[in-house]
């Protein structure tokens, strides 16, 4: 079996409820034929999305982690290598959307506050990365796009601005942009495709519903982030070819004030 | 006749010899159903394109310009209404590819390349920009994607850095793109969207042919990039919905170094 | 006589009424053993400030243009050359503090603000920075801070971000800070400094006052700029040494909200 | 005594041999009538700075942390409170010269790499800003400038651009930036002045010096950046009025490519 024909896979780390932006890209790339790999943390969800994939005819396996550490991403991979075999299966797509922190005046941001942003946001990336990177390396270039492998970051507006109440959480989002933009430079040479979205806007998920129980807000698409678009944006860079593939591109809601 | 029926028109400005980005994007906005408005100086270049995109099924006219003074660019926008008047037509997509510069050593730059390049890059692209923002306010919004019309703009690596060599260049570029994001933040709540590319590389037309005579170059597509590329971000960028768009990306080649 | 020991002169060009950067800048530069050379329209606040340094124990002259063209700009370097010649003089620092746009809807800004906004801000600054380089380059290297030449530009918030209601002002902005960038780079290896400073607030001056009639926001230094503070950030630049000198700094009050 | 005449006192975090930036800028802060509280590991340079600095006539202690845990920095701030109490003393003035990564190609970089380089450099840095607004926070507002008091941070190009190679590094040094951005945001209406400033080049010390063995190169003050430029920097920072402060600028030798 050649790589070409092989079954793609698509890893996604960082589910929340299984409503933001990681469940939709699992489910849209379910839809375009991936296999779908999840790493989170709190399995219920896991299961359940996994479950809802494989009803609606795709395929999606559950990786569990109990934490975001090295040792736990790291057996995360281990694990998706196993259960997706070369040759029957490659690796393409890995995903993270990960990533947090605080919104808090800075003197109530608490050391224990820094330390999870920086391990949820940068050091739990690098080691996401190194899976993706070390699984992508060993793949062939698919010809219909020139890549070895694609690697997905979510940003946010704190990636590239700190402001009054951020403090707790714009360094570990700028942190992980850059993280974004060296392996954007050191892995295009390998075909390797490394991009960054910045997302400015809220997103329609549970949390946001629930606290701004607002239904005209919910229904105004001009105001709120769908994850399925954001979804959609995924898939559309991980179809750019080699010859104009992006780093970074923003996204928002049409009427979002910036 | 409602507009959601109505045939959709792109309005592209600047072809050079029809070999790159604006050559390109025409023609593949052809394939996806629009009818094509072309403004451009050189009749001829205009002229052979319009015939070629009719003769592979599509519908294409040509505004050959004397120039790109706010009066020729105005008359072009005006006889581009009469030539696909509402309600059977709806103009949705403008793209600004005009723009020049020189590059040379600064004290090498004459105040003509000066005026040349403001008046190419960003005069030029107030007026387009005028022509296109009017059309668009009169539109209703389309219900594929939440807009009134996305106007794009193409930009460089010097629309964010001057360097060496760019002091004839790179105002221009950075002028463009300062208007291309009041645009964005001006209009966006009016639901016109206003995105800009940043293309970082040498594209593959027929300029750079010849000056690099190099068919391995030509041939190696991780190292220019694909004009057709460019017009496929372009596509993307005007179907992306009014949740989720986007006002810059950059675009490379998967081997450029930056 | 060594040009170590001739009187050096600074250029200063854009004075608006002179209570603004321009005057404070001509003003502090004179108090710091400076000739000024004084480059604006409108004879008479030229005559006068000249005047004013004159009677504090400086030594200024005015070199009125009719507009800031190719030519008449040009026109005033030399001009400036013939009323301090070398070896006596040695023309060490420049200003450009021109630059103007409007702050408008889009659809309000006209073709004609278009024109004078780029020949203001744009233009204007190529002509100046033409004379500006080819005197720093006919200079030996200052031994007390290692320069030929400091060439400096004041920007503002429109020099990074275009925003709605600046179309006509931020792409004229951002043009500059190109070309600033690119001198700087140019010719940084020639030993001549290029700055641009990015003035993020409301400054001080009779326009604002006069518009805001507000004494206790004159009182409060908070929040507006002092042009003798920008001043004095502008002779900090030109003192500083080869080893470490900076291409650009913002200056914003101390309450600005940014 | 007024906090207007008591003794000012800079806290410096950050020496590594004491030839940079750290020792550089406490020498020059005592120099100009600030008593030095050094918080450093490594107490041999510590004591030999602090002696220094005495024997030349100023005033510094040495607060040897055996690392950069929020603890240790915690422990640091409450002795330098002690040492130099209220009235007699203000702390005006802190500088967090600290943080560290590595230079590898990403898959060299090691889990604990990651670690190491974000505690030294996002985390310490929280803490000791967390010292050192507590510290401001109390103090009046200084006449001669309008602060309560400086916190400055010190950048690298890392801080703004990742790179090949700096996978190991830039995350942590654009984490640090946002947390300066967002600082100067937050505590700029407190009359507290943060800023960062971005070193682009090699500096002239120790470390350099034996890697490169090159005394040209020390000798040649257009392609390195001398310490003591460095800190008068800082010096001008700290002197800036409250009506024009600057967050950020960049600080590079004449003749660097950039």
């Amino acid at each position: 079996m050649s790589s070409q024909t092989a079954k793609r896979v698509a890893v996604v780390l960082g589910l929340g409820n299984g409503s933001g932006t990681g469940g939709a890209t699992a489910r849209l790339f379910a839809k375009n034929g991936y296999e779908i790999a999840l790493i989170a943390r709190g399995g219920d969800t896991l299961e359940k999305l996994a479950k809802e994939i494989l009803s609606n005819g795709g395929h999606a396996k559950a990786f569990s982690v109990s934490s975001y550490s090295h040792e736990d991403i790291t057996n995360a991979w281990s694990a998706i290598h196993k259960a997706f075999p070369k040759p029957e299966y490659v690796i393409r797509v890995a995903v993270f959307n990960g990533g947090s922190g605080v919104f808090k005046k800075f003197l109530d941001v608490t050391p224990q506050d820094v330390q999870t942003a920086l391990q949820a946001t940068i050091a739990s990336a690098f080691s996401f990365s190194r899976g993706a990177i070390l699984a992508f390396k060993d793949n062939d270039i698919e010809e219909s796009n020139g890549k070895r492998g694609a690697l997905l970051f979510t940003g946010a507006t704190a990636s590239i601005r700190g402001n009054v109440l951020t403090s707790g959480f714009a360094p570990g989002k700028h942190g992980l942009r850059a993280l974004s933009q060296s392996l954007s430079k050191e892995f295009g040479k390998e075909n390797i495709h490394v991009a960054h979205a910045i997302i400015d806007g809220a997103i329609l998920m549970d949390g946001q519903r629930q606290r701004r129980n607002d239904p005209a807000w919910e229904a105004n698409e001009d105001v709120r982030l769908s994850p399925e678009s954001i979804a959609s944006s995924y898939l559309y860079l991980v179809n750019q070819d080699r010859s104009a593939w992006t780093w970074e591109l923003d996204l928002r809601p049409a009427h979002e004030k910036w």
